[in-house]
């Protein structure tokens, strides 16, 4: 991370006995030192305008815009310019979970030799951390859009779940899978920090209504 | 190396106990177990047609021409046509020496934030070997996405003014105004077909319970 300037991380539910006693590469201790801790990646990207997750594939049918690690570091570089954006690492083992990939605006994957084939965690964060600093910022963007942080994308997602709860859309049986649904579609829309106010406030008050109609 | 198709390891007078007892990972055993060793540089490199060394330089005086690792990259693919090209790693500690470096025919820096910092040796073979890759690789289209019919929106946008005018939301006098505003909203969300279903039914269902609860 310390090699291609990317200081700040974050971790979310880390096995405490790895992590307490993972030893940092040469000078990087005070990056490992300062990283923080979450119980769920919503928190850990909470300030985050974008966030991208990491796939091997293959594995799972993906329900987002998957792109190859070139094009999304471009994306990405162009994503820094706005607001920070978080990138998404699953164990080496399982990957990511359907629930930390509804959190993602979009997924990349490191091109490799053999798609079904996992890359070591280190490896595979090196390599995209020098990708996205490899490509050069581009300052294409005419009018600069600021897009809405994770945590008010979060609170529309939650809001939206409750409406639907309230007014009988959502079936309790499927409800976990609903749930990711409307998380990942909320994600899809690209709300802007301008409209997300506008959001909150209207569906506040339709859930209001919802509430005291009951 | 397998991740990026490189099949081939060689080792110069490694530590017999670290080498020894190195766990590979997973499935790359055989790569692993296939490796062999030499006694010099000049000995492992003997059938290469092109002989590249890596360094983090600033250390020392180099003699070599010295490319970034993108350009690099770029002649190691030419060289490739051509014969079998040696890639040479040093220790992590030390490098490579003025001896190894006078085996090679020009030398490649991956470009990191500090220059005198050295990078951890397996994260630095994986962004050569990906950068190398790079060029090959084929870009997947990202899939194609089709976007929401007008009239689609439309219902969406008619059926969010509804249910902001059943709630009260919108304010009466201002109505026009935020009629306009709403519909500019739904459409700087850029729904697709796939999702104009979904939002459809949930609004519509939120309608229902707002209406029969008057």
């Amino acid at each position: 991370m310390q090699n291609f300037g990317c200081e700040v991380l974050r971790v979310v539910n880390p096995y405490q006995v790895a992590f307490r006693e993972a030893v940092s590469a040469v000078s990087a201790a005070p990056l490992l030192k300062a990283a923080r801790e979450f119980e769920t990646v919503g928190a850990a990207v909470a300030d985050c305008s974008l966030v991208v997750g990491t796939t091997s594939i293959g594995h799972r049918e993906l329900q987002h815009p998957l792109y190859l690690l070139a094009t999304g570091a471009k994306r990405i570089r162009s994503g820094m310019a706005a607001g920070p954006v978080a990138l998404l690492f699953g164990s080496e083992k399982f990957g990511l979970s359907n629930e930390d990939l509804s959190h993602c605006h979009w997924l990349m994957r490191i091109p490799t030799v053999d798609q079904r084939r996992s890359m070591n965690l280190g490896q595979a964060v090196a390599v995209c951390l020098y990708e996205i600093a490899r490509s050069k910022a581009k300052s294409v963007q005419a009018k600069k859009i600021k897009p809405a942080a994770a945590d008010e994308i979060e609170r529309i997602t939650q809001m939206l779940l409750e409406a639907s709860r309230r007014s009988g859309y959502m079936n309790p049986v499927v409800a976990a899978s609903t749930e990711s649904k409307v998380r990942r579609m909320v994600r899809r829309l690209h709300i802007t920090g301008g409209d997300a106010a506008m959001w909150l406030g209207m569906l506040r008050q339709i859930l209001w209504k919802l509430q005291n109609s009951e």
